[in-house]
């Protein structure tokens, strides 16, 4: 595994891709916006113009776009990866995807002679740069194996979780517990407020017993003081939970929380909150 | 503050009389079913015929009992607290129940010279067992401050919340928090398990990160287990989400998340586990 391609330099890719480098390893990026390559090109990174241009010398090719039309588009092109890649070659989407795309990549990959690991990550800008990501991966266990070094630079609790897909699926769960959990704390914060209490001392009572969870500890005081600026889109939870909904409806699965958190984060980027972190979702109990 | 009256000894109730009793204090108690206080008696508490018999006694009364028509029979009642009580003495409802009932008490209370302390609990039985609750109080800060002493062999995160009720409002906070994430532990597991991965492994991966929670940590694996063994009874959940939202509607809150949390845990109850442990709502998705 000498030569790593980097496909998608944001807030995520590009902290991933900057682990794998400092870790010694040889990196190919492509970006659609150039500027965002260059301290990492600055660090040794070597750029490349298009996906094929990546595709053709990297042993591991790597991506890490925004929506699964940019999955769709990048893998199977006629510039994409899977038709320009070299046999043998990894590939590992960190999308959080559709675990059908997942599915699709993994076969036509095979067919090919090369190997395809979904690895959808959760821990944030600050996971990604620490390296501590939680990291769902689904694909061959000899392929997960295989690439395990790589995982390793990247993030901390990396668990091979089954077949093709089973990392996107997983992702989805973890989707699906933070999206009516958010439901809860604002819940609980606007409650607190219109009954007179302190919220920030209702916190210190109720975020350490059996109501506490990573949303109570880490996102309630940003709500409290205001700051909805994004860890995690509003506009990209939107599309996971679409994901989610549509795969429960092929899996016969009724979601009503989780459906009641879609409406109300879509009712929440309807009034200009697309761009916010998931903690604005605050904002509709509170002006609206 | 020489003798402690203790009216209500279920699980709850009996482990922090418990407590206090061994840390030296003089306990007089009473109970609806008087088997259910023999071991404490046992160990040196005082049993007393009638609530009014404990009141006339003790220096401080604390109560810890079901329902808010229960709180409100043994402080109002002919026999009943308020009426028996001495001069200067402290007044201490443990229950979960509801503010307005708490602000009663405190004025009835006050007139009378007694000072009374709304004090619901977090932390189960394992909490009331060891000594560790969480303690949200509302009343005087003076009162909170005169009753410390014994708070702090009962529960270890001890905050005054404000005025009177303030204590029973922050209670709600706490279950209105866990109602809803309730409802996204539940929906993450029949996901995964839909999905066919292992749900034991999806939780490796997403009770660390963003997702975590105490009910994921906690109450996931018993639902995994197929143990619905009542940590929190699903009755007394429902109680107290009705308390909330009655509560909620008066302040001119709407709360859907709330509100979805109650209609699923009544369509439980409905199916005949009302005796079961709140993470019993995972059957209402695996069974029904």
């Amino acid at each position: 595994m000498k030569t790593i391609g980097f496909i998608g330099l944001g807030v995520m890719g590009k902290s991933m891709a900057r682990n794998l480098l400092r870790a010694g390893y040889s990196l190919v990026v492509y970006t659609r916006t150039k500027e965002k390559a260059e301290d990492l090109l600055a660090e040794g990174a070597v750029w490349k113009e298009t996906v094929k241009d990546v595709a053709q010398v990297a042993d591991v090719v790597m991506t890490m776009v925004g929506e699964p039309h940019d999955v769709e588009h990048i893998y199977f092109g006629d510039d994409g990866i899977l038709k320009h890649v070299k046999r043998g070659a990894y590939l590992i989407d960190f999308t959080t995807s559709k675990p059908s795309l997942a599915v699709r990549i993994y076969e036509e990959a095979k067919k090919k002679g090369m190997f395809a690991l979904d690895a959808p990550v959760s821990g944030g800008d600050i996971g990604a740069r620490e390296g501590t990501l939680s990291i769902m991966v689904g694909g061959d266990k000899e392929a997960f194996s295989a690439c395990m070094p790589l995982f390793s630079h990247i993030g901390k609790n990396i668990v091979w979780q089954g077949k093709a897909g089973a990392g996107q699926h997983t992702k989805m769960c973890n989707q699906i517990a933070i999206a009516t959990n958010m439901i809860g704390v604002c819940e609980a914060l606007v409650y607190a407020e219109k009954a007179g209490l302190d919220p920030e001392r209702v916190l210190q009572s109720i975020s350490q017993g059996a109501a506490s969870s990573w949303s109570l500890s880490y996102l309630a005081p940003r709500m409290l003081a205001g700051d909805f600026a994004p860890g995690f889109y509003v506009k990209h939870f939107i599309k996971d939970m679409g994901i989610a909904l549509a795969e429960a409806e092929t899996l016969g699965l009724s979601l009503p929380g989780l459906k009641l958190a879609k409406q109300l984060y879509e009712a929440l980027a309807e009034r200009g909150e697309e761009q916010s972190g998931t903690q604005a979702l605050y904002k509709w109990y509170k002006e609206w």
